[in-house]
C-alpha cells in the first residue's frame, strides 16, 4: 500500500525523493487519496509567463493551444510549463473530500480557487472547451487534485470570480502588513500604486492610527492616479525605486529626515533592494514581497551600508489571508470600484 | 568635484545611480577622499559559497585561483564573485584616514578587519602572495578603501588576527541567534558543521535552556566529529539538507513528529530551501544565513507547501555583532581550539 503523505510525494513518480513541485512528473489518476480533496475543474489561469510561452510556441509550430496544454499534462501529469517553469491556479467545484480530512470547512459543490501552483498539482484533463486569449484562461473539462497541505480558498459569492481570482493572487501581501504594522509606527510602500502595493496601504492606513503615517512611493502618473483614487495615505512620493539615493533624498525632505519603521516592497522589478534598505530605520523592518528580490542583494545591502534591520521574505501563504484579502474589497468601495474596473 | 557621499556612490563608474554594492564595476583608486579611510591589506577572507564557485571554476577552466580573483579585481574595481554575487572580508593596517573623519576611534597602523562585504569594497591588489584552500584566506599585498558607512572591527590583541577574521566573517550568525532564539524553543541548525553553524549551535544551546532543543543536522562525517567536539547540541542527525523528504523523515522520527521553532540555514550549497521550510513549525521562523539561498525558491515553496512561517534574509551586520562573535572564543574554550586548529 502507498504510503500517503501530508505534501503528496506519494504522487511522485520521477524522479523519486523530490516534492510533487520539482517532480518532472506526477500521478494524475483521477481517484482520491484518504488525504486529498478532488475537484472538477472549471477553468485554469495559466500563469502569464507560461501563457505568452504556450501562444508564442502554437504560432511556431503550428499546434493548436489546447493541444499544447494537453500534451503537457499528459506528459507530466500537471499544468508545469517544461520551457518557464510555472503553472498557475484553477477554479473548480469540490467533488470529493478524502476521509481523513476531517476537519476541512469544504464539502461537495463548494466553489473554490487553489492557491497553490499548477505547477505541483495533479491535473487530468478530458476536454479543452475554450481559450480565452485575453485573460490567460482556458475552460475545460476535467479533475484535479489537492494535497494535504494545498491551500485553497472558497469562493465569495458576493464578489465576481474575476476580481476575487485578481486579488487573491496577491493576498499574502495584505495580510502581512496587517500583523507587521504597529500604532504608531511609520510604513513606506514602495510600488504603491499596483495591485499588491494598493492592498498594503489600505491596510497599513487601518493600523497605523493617528500617530502613525503612511508614505506612498510610486513610478508612474497612473499609479499615483489610483493611490489618489483609494485615499488610503499620508503621503505620496513619485521616484523611481531602483535609484536609492534619489529616493533617499525625496522621504528626507518629506518626513523631516525620519525615515521608515516598516518598509513594504510591492514592486514588480529588480533592483530596488537598496532603497528599501535606505528609507528603512535602524531597528527597523523591511517586507519584501516583490518576487524580483535579490536574496544577495538584499543580505550584502543592509551589511554594506551598515544598517542592522530585518528582512523578511514574502512568503505567498499567511493564515486567513484569502479572507483578509476578499474583506478588503467588502470593507471599502473605492478599491472595489477600482479593482472592478481594472481587473474583470 | 566630485560630490562625496557616505555610502561611497562617488567612486561608482557603471551604472551610474547605483551604490557600490550592486555596481557592476567601482574605482578602486588607491587614494582616499575626505571621508573614506584606506587599508593596506594582508588577507582577504573569500565568502565560502564564492570560493567554492571559484575552486570549481579553477579546476573546470584550468586556470588559477589567484588569477580568477585578479581577473574579477581588474573588471569590477572590487572582489565581487559575478556567480555567486557575494564577496567576503578583510583584514589589513589602517593606512590612512580622512580627514572629515574627526571622531572615529582608528589611527594610522592599527589593524583592523573590515565588515562590509567585500563586493562593496574598492580593492586594488599588487600581488597575490598565497592561497589557504582550507581556509577560503587569500593573503595579498594591496589597498582597500572603507567608506564613511562602513563597519569594520580593531582586531582584539588576545586573539590570532587570522582566527578573529575568521570569526567576524560570519559574526552576523551568533548574533541573530542571540536575539531570535526564545527560552523553551527546539532550534534546528542545518549546516551545523560549519563556521557560523557551529557557531550558531553554541548561542542557540546556551538560550534554549533546560526545556530547549539543539538539533544539528550536517552532512559529512569531519562536520560531525566538528559538532561533537563542540558539544553544544541536544540531537546531531547526518542528512542531506538536498533532499527535503528524507530529512524531513529524520527529523519527525528524532524529535517525535515535532517541528523546529527556530530553523537556521548556514550551508553553503544551493537548494535547501525546501527541507528548511519542512522541519519548520507553522508560525515558526526561518533565518536564512546561507548566502545560497533563492528568494523565489523560499517563497514559492512555502506557499507551495501551506506554510504560514516567518522567513528572515540573513543581514550580514547587527549591532556588537562582532563583540558577541568574538566573545565566544573567550567563553568557550572548545570552541576556540576547534577554530584555532582549523582556521590559522
Ligand atoms: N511573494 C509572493 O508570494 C507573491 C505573490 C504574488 C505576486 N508577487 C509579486 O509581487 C509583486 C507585485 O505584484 P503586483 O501584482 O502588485 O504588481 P503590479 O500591480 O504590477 O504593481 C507593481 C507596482 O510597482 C510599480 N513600480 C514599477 N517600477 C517602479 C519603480 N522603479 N519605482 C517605484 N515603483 C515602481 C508599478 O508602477 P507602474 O504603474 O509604473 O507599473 C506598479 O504600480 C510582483 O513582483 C509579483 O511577482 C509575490
Ligand atoms: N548572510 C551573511 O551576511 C553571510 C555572511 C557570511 C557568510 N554567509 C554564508 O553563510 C553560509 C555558511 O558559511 P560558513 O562559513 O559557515 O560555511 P562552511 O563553514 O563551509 O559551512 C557550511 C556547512 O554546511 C554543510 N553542508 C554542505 N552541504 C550540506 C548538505 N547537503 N546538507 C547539510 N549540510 C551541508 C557543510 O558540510 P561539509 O562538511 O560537508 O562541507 C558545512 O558544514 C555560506 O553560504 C556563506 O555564503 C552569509
Amino acid at each position: 500500500m502507498t504510503k500517503i503523505c501530508r505534501y503528496g510525494t506519494h504522487r511522485v513518480i520521477e524522479p523519486k525523493g523530490v516534492l510533487p513541485q520539482p517532480a518532472w512528473k506526477i500521478d494524475n489518476t483521477p481517484n482520491i487519496y484518504e488525504n486529498e480533496i478532488l475537484i472538477n475543474v472549471d477553468t485554469l489561469n495559466i500563469d502569464s509567463a507560461s501563457f505568452t510561452q504556450i501562444q508564442e510556441q502554437s504560432q511556431k509550430e503550428g499546434k493548436e493551444i489546447s493541444q499544447i496544454i494537453l500534451d503537457t499534462v499528459a506528459e507530466r501529469g500537471k499544468q508545469h510549463n517544461p520551457v518557464t517553469g510555472s503553472g498557475g491556479m484553477l477554479i473548480g467545484k469540490v467533488a470529493k473530500v478524502g476521509q481523513q480530512l476531517k476537519n476541512i470547512d469544504l464539502k461537495k459543490g463548494d466553489k473554490v480557487a487553489t492557491l497553490v501552483s499548477l505547477s505541483l498539482t495533479p491535473l487530468y484533463i478530458e476536454k479543452v472547451n475554450g481559450i480565452r486569449n485575453e485573460t490567460d484562461q482556458v475552460d475545460v473539462e476535467g479533475k484535479a487534485v489537492l494535497f494535504e497541505s494545498g491551500i485553497y480558498a472558497k469562493l465569495p459569492d458576493d464578489i465576481d470570480d474575476n476580481l476575487a481570482l485578481a486579488v487573491l493572487d496577491v493576498a499574502g501581501a495584505p495580510a502581512q502588513t496587517q500583523r507587521l504594522v504597529k500604532d504608531g509606527d511609520t510604513v513606506i510602500v514602495i510600488g504603491a500604486g499596483g495591485k499588491s502595493g494598493l492592498l498594503c496601504l489600505y491596510e497599513a492606513k487601518k493600523k497605523v492610527g493617528p500617530n502613525g503615517k503612511v508614505i506612498a512611493v510610486e513610478y508612474s502618473q497612473e499609479g499615483i492616479d489610483r493611490i489618489k483614487e483609494i485615499g488610503a495615505y499620508d503621503e505620496i512620493i513619485q521616484g523611481d525605486a531602483t535609484n536609492p539615493v534619489d529616493l533617499l533624498s525625496k522621504v528626507t525632505d518629506i518626513n523631516g529626515g525620519q525615515m521608515a519603521d516598516l518598509t513594504i516592497n510591492c514592486v514588480n522589478i529588480p533592483s530596488t533592494e537598496l532603497s528599501s534598505i535606505l528609507v528603512t530605520k535602524e531597528r527597523g523592518t523591511i517586507y519584501f514581497f516583490s518576487m524580483a528580490t535579490s536574496f544577495t542583494q538584499a543580505a550584502l545591502g543592509a551589511e554594506g551600508v551598515g544598517k542592522d534591520i530585518d528582512m523578511i521574505i514574502g512568503n505567498g501563504y499567511a493564515q486567513n489571508h484569502s479572507d483578509i484579502a476578499i474583506n478588503i474589497l467588502r470593507e471599502d468601495q473605492a478599491i472595489r470600484t477600482l479593482f472592478q474596473r481594472i481587473y474583470t
